[in-house]
């Protein structure tokens, strides 16, 4: 099977082979309504409280605060629209460089009588301070700040945020799929009121997330029904995703410290390289994850050269993947006041666990061939 | 391993080995984010497609109608709230006897200003013609009937009403998620507006369900963000599961008409056993599943029964699987008219695949033992 080089970790991550295993028996003898009251239906229920105390102890919450999800996406919209569905409508207010699953719910509030609310980041794409201060000076009911940018790999001073946030009686979520397994997370610390994760960013299957929830904030459920996870997410547990999910926790906390000193070296290399070609890296005197490089060479199309890329062996992504299929330049840049001339060239790289400094040497001789195709393209055309 | 005899397949069922084989891939080497755009991503997208092609066929629906989910549940939810969500509030009618993932979505609508409307049913729990009529006379906006119910198996029907509240103005949704592979389906020829089907219950993975959907329906998502599957229903996709529910529904398909003859078959010998201890046989003059018989003995009670059984091998439930954790009795039947003290007495077993007349043999004389056990208990409380 033709094996392109993997550099899309942001996008999804392939499956670690030990949750695998620990997923496998669930999709056989080990199946289970985890609702029943039979044998199958026990042993069911009895991994799925396994795997929430894993996935809390990752995460530095109580067990009790983990809500299983089918994912990010799921996690960001029961928040954001089930908090907002028991109070009166205020304002909401969003960074401006949040995923779209964060961003769009925030507008369908709109149709409930809620005023949104984009808070402005600077030009390494952290919060505009004067504009965070605005924004709290009227009195947001509901903040939803991204610990890590899928895009910039930007991190976000959350703690302080929730502080202030605090103070102001606003009630502050974190988007933290990207974070989780390559920065360190404690929800206590953090001080926020929710935080989201996802499964298959770290290693983990599709179709499962969890949203991690203050026992003291009142939530409606987005899927209504059975009465599941303690009535906020009904619908039959999907055991083997949750499984592994929590075996993924644990493997990401395990090796998070190594890792991360491990790809900031290989992100170096790859920086460097693309320096030398004359590349600019956004956000680069942000604190940012220690895999994500995002950048963008003069002249050159990023679509275009995520495509050459593609066809030499050679997976990434040119804006966030979750919006691929939107030809328009990256929000987060534009957000960031980056001219959408420049903004049409960014590539993400984002590196994981099977990447090491062959692939980053192989991409950057790729890389510096292709570019040099397309700018004399460019020339031409000129 | 301890293997009890399943007999609750309405309740889950184990996956099926073929579906297991196509699945295991997209667990492995053949990942991807389906909206990524490279050779990961567009491997995961043309499964994705393949799978939406077999659904499609499985229910008699477009390629283009199906809407993928994690489940049924959340398909449920999509289509009330999601509906509702672009219509002005008016009347939401839900049949007495529809799960709780259908009946509590409309019940949350009345915070947006709808009024909730349960349609009676009759004792053998089929649609009540009377007020079937007073329901469509009050102009209800959205309707939902189920095709099949889980506890009875009662089957109802879902053409001729369909035709009356398209008349009456009104959009039809059903939940499917019991007819599938059981018995004939077919958006086109159901003549509804809306289907729910869910992957685990017909031998596919938990985490993947659809919800079937004529393009005329204008329809909100519940799950807003990265705009996959038309924007209905956002959140990276679970490849494998949806990979799996596509290979099953096929199966399903095929397997279909031989094995709802040999569970009628099955089902018409549990039953007379039953009836030679005495069992009632709730719905048993409507037409039902061909695995479904929901029952009670005079004098016991269904969960100490279930508990009794699972003790002693056999697992099956007392309630729908998804209201278990309630000790209520059974809504269904007290809809149908079932005094509480009887519907207390309810349990259900549902045959599938691997079932055969052995175990509803060894089912009979397990069951009639411990129904002795029981009633000498019950009379010596007396
Ligand atoms: C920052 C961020 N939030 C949320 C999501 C959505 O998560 P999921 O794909 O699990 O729905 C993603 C990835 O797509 C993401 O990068
Ligand atoms: C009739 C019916 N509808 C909906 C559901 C919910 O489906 P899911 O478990 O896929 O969320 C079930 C099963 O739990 C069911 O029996």
């Amino acid at each position: 099977m033709f094996a392109p080089t993997y550099l899309d970790w942001n996008a999804t991550t392939p499956l670690d082979p030990v949750v695998r295993e620990a997923m496998l028996p669930w999709l056989d003898g080990r199946f289970g309504n985890a609702s029943s009251r039979h044998e199958y239906g026990r042993q069911a229920r009895a991994a799925i409280d396994e795997a929430r105390a894993r996935v809390a102890a990752a995460v530095g919450a109580d067990y009790t605060e983990v809500v299983f999800t089918s994912g990010g996406s799921e996690a960001n919209n029961l928040f954001i629209k089930g908090a907002a569905a028991t109070m009166k409508p205020g304002v909401v207010a969003v960074s401006a460089i949040e995923h779209p699953c964060v961003r769009e719910p925030a507008l369908q509030l709109r149709r409930q009588g809620w005023t949104g609310r984009e808070i402005a980041v600077d030009g390494q794409g952290r919060i505009d301070a004067g504009d965070w201060q605005a924004v709290l000076a009227e009195r947001p009911a509901l903040i939803s700040v991204m610990l890590a940018n899928n895009e910039t790999g930007v991190l976000q001073d959350v703690a302080a945020l929730a502080r202030e946030a605090r103070a102001a009686g606003a009630c502050l979520h974190t988007d933290a799929v990207q974070a989780l397994g390559k920065v360190e997370m404690d929800f206590r610390a953090l001080g926020v009121q929710a935080l989201t994760v996802s499964a298959h960013k770290i290693g983990g299957p599709l179709g499962a997330g969890a949203l991690v929830l203050d026992k003291r904030v009142e939530l409606a459920p987005l899927i209504a029904g059975g009465g599941q996870e303690r009535g906020l997410r009904s619908g039959t547990e999907n055991v083997a995703a949750i499984v592994g999910f929590g075996i993924a926790c644990e493997r990401a906390a395990a090796r998070r410290e190594a890792e991360a000193q491990r790809l900031t070296t290989l992100r170096g290399e790859l920086e460097r390289g693309l320096a030398a070609f004359g590349a600019t890296v956004f956000s680069a005197a942000a604190p940012r994850l220690p895999n994500t490089v995002f950048f963008a060479a003069d002249g050159i199309d990023g679509e275009t050269l995520v495509a050459k890329l593609d066809r030499a062996g050679f997976a990434c992504a040119s804006g966030s993947a979750c919006s691929s299929a939107n030809p328009e330049p990256s929000r987060t840049l534009l957000a960031m006041g980056v001219p959408a001339q420049t903004a049409r060239g960014a590539v993400r790289v984002s590196l994981g666990r099977d990447n090491g400094t062959d692939d980053v040497a192989r991409f950057l001789t790729t890389f510096g061939r292709l570019a040099d195709e397309l700018k004399n393209l460019t020339a031409m055309a000129v």
